[in-house]
């Protein structure tokens, strides 16, 4: 492998200039406008695998297209099979880019433009990875299947029916997935839990118009105090959830992951640093990083009733509403989640208004045991690609496609992430640190050497 | 008397000649611009007022000018004291009006301006009933006295300041305040009581700005979750506000209160004709009318937190807030209660915010004893003027002019009604049915008749 890692380093500025072509296309999924830069996209990418002698297939359907490349298949080897998304998030508020979003600027090691690190960066990484051992005559040690989507931005489904769809073409020993970073610079982490969601909204409708307080007060249900009501039901004084049945399939996190999650330091202080809270407030019994990763929630998004001017209006609302979110983890099923918190709420639902709960959208929790050799191979190779101790960690948010390839593909799926937490994904001035682009294609490397060494299952 | 109520009958087109003459000048207060009409209202009112007689002042200070007016005091008479408003609401949405708004539209039976039930209509039917003593020749069986004012509907202070400041000067046996209505078509009405008000505004603070729900879900007290709770903890299950010491100053309304509001029978089928709410609700153990007119409320006005447009949006909210008022019925006290308000909302703000309560306006409730000599000479008037069958009713709004009445002058405040629920003041298409302006004026020659035949107290 020597040879390989060698070739890396010479090639640290044809990396750069490459992934800079990448970005310099504004495959903007979310805007109709920007579609035909969506193909450009793919097609950079498909001319690119074909180039390093891959399989390819641009699969167009209803939606943007798939890039689906594979090397050619040795059942004796490992099969790894490598997500990521070519198109990225719009860039308004333009007015608060530093430098234009599709003109990436490099600066002190730093790549700013829309996409470098969420995920173009990311993505374009593995692709550099097969290209050192193509290009120094290297026999890749894994088999490498590609599957690149374009719709990640806008929550498109096309990536989700085509892995339903085809679990034997994309059959595997283990899904890479760089869509995540770093726990912080001087800590390579792979991510093995991520929050599900059901995001749901509650509607109140109470009289016909909104009412002259003074004429009405005190004789009807007022729908402010009756949202209150409703959503202060959820909670009890410590911090958790009231709904019946919430818990009951919460995996709780076994004294392991408790002490690495310890050992990281994150606690009360770095929290008020963070968020700017006055303090930090959660489920009673449990650490601020426990909380945070591997304990469900239900949080208000949003809230409204009446009048909400300045000064005063002397009025009963007609309506109000809420949006109410719950992170959840494994293993609570998002649409059993989704019932019991719509029976709860028609439950506390008080008389004498009109109450209805809608289900926005569910995402399924994810969880990747820490054991299997695959995870522990990612873990040896993140320390290889970056020279640090590397760590287990979670994550709050949702990647809904992970729990699919779960479902389908029934392997591990390791979230190597090659960002930072601070690198203004779906924000002005997005950015990519160079160390962690080449250390990454470093990563990439290394596991498909880890994975050769595993036994097939 | 039978002549001045023969000279009202003849002199039926003048007096609305002259009221559409009055309602012609848009003295709104509101707008900076009708500053010249709110002169040209208080100038038509003291040329009227001298040209019968009256010494007249127009008072003029940092607000609108206040009109006052007194005809010659005769000591062995008793003094009734007239109050009324000249200035009027704005007119927008100016689209929604059938009509011009100051240029009278008269259909029907039914006068369509803006003004024309609140106040100029209703206060210019005492000046037509003087008019008819001063034009037949008639002596005046009281004396009276004017004090109109030119801020009602900006809430100004100049006719509280000069109230408090001339109690002498304004010295009476009976105030008459005629800016509320019958209780129907068919049932003119004495309103005896009028609710108070604390409106209060409460802002819950939490992180430094809105915080991604998945990375920092479960980790800090949600703003939004923190008002509902705040909300949630004014009430119990049955209606009642739980503010500690709310209910210690209300006067319970007596047997024969009680009997005459069921008299009226107003309960759940008129309220849910009324409101469009889907059923009645409030404090257990009272009426529709009892909680309407003489119990206290607790309502939200406004609620606000987080992202309320469409869709989903993945926020831990800043901020919340909620506008809540409380309308108080004798004999709460505005200042006391918004102390115990505060205290409350200290005591159960949750962790993890900074919550402040701030109190935006207070009125005194008003309660008028209805065995008073003077109530019951208005009840007597009432009939007289109308020809029906006359009640007291209570009224769930608040005219705070009318406390500082009471507790500047200790006299009655007689509150006759000219206008009809239903005469979209505050809206479009303002109106005022000729039947109770001619009613109205008949009214107060009749209530000037029956004062004078009551002993001096």
């Amino acid at each position: 492998m020597k040879n390989v890692f060698e070739f890396l380093h010479l090639s640290r500025p044809r990396h750069l200039e490459d992934l800079l072509a990448f970005l310099r296309i504004p495959s903007i999924s979310a805007q109709a406008a920007y579609r035909p830069d969506i193909e450009r996209a793919a097609d950079f990418l498909c001319d690119e695998l074909k180039d390093l002698g891959l399989t390819v297939e641009k699969i167009t359907g209803e939606g943007n297209p798939l890039v689906y490349a594979q090397t050619e298949i040795d059942p004796s080897r490992p099969t790894i099979l490598i997500y990521g998304h070519y198109d990225v998030q719009p860039v308004d508020p333009e007015e608060l880019w530093n430098s234009p979003p599709f003109e990436p600027l490099v600066k002190d090691g730093i790549i700013y433009a829309r996409g470098a690190s969420d995920d173009k960066g990311q993505l374009y990484a593995h692709v550099k990875a097969v290209e050192a051992f193509v290009r120094t005559g290297t026999p890749l040690p894994v088999n490498v299947k590609f599957l690149i989507e374009g719709e990640e931005e806008k929550g498109g489904d096309s990536v989700y029916e085509y892995t339903e769809k085809n679990p034997a073409k994309l059959a595997c020993d283990a899904v890479l997935v760089s869509d995540t970073s770093l726990y912080n610079e001087d800590t390579p982490a792979i991510t093995f839990s991520l929050r599900g969601m059901c995001y749901t909204e509650i509607l109140v409708d109470g009289p016909g118009q909104d009412l002259h307080s003074g004429s009405f007060g005190g004789t009807v249900r007022n729908p402010g105090n009756a949202i209150a009501a409703i959503v202060a039901s959820l909670h009890d004084g410590n911090g958790r959830v009231t709904v019946p049945g919430f818990y009951d399939d919460v995996v709780e996190l076994d004294a392991e992951g408790r002490a690495e999650f310890d050992r990281l330091g994150y606690g009360e202080a770095e929290l008020v640093r963070d968020t700017g809270s006055p303090a930090s407030f959660g489920e009673a019994n449990y650490s601020t990083l426990e909380r945070m990763w591997v304990r469900p929630t239900c949080d208000v998004n949003g809230l409204w009733s009446g009048y909400i001017g300045e000064g005063g209006k002397t009025i009963i609302p007609s309506k109000a509403g809420a949006k109410v979110s719950m992170r959840l983890v494994p293993n609570q099923d998002p649409d059993k989640i989704a019932r019991a918190f719509t029976d709860h709420v028609n439950a506390v639902a008080p008389s004498g208004v009109k109450v209805e709960v809608k289900v926005l959208h569910n995402a399924k929790p994810v969880l990747v045991p820490r054991d299997s050799a695959m995870m522990q191979a990612g873990l040896r190779a993140l320390e290889t690609g970056f020279g640090k101790k590397a760590l287990f960690v979670g994550e709050g948010g949702s990647i809904p496609i992970t729990g699919t390839f779960q479902a389908c593909l029934k392997v591990p799926v390791i979230m190597l992430g090659y960002g930072l937490p601070n690198d203004n994904i779906h924000s002005p001035n997005e950015k990519f640190h160079l160390d962690n682009y080449y250390n990454g294609i470093r990563t990439s490397v290394a596991f498909f050497d880890e994975a050769s060494r595993l036994t097939r299952k």
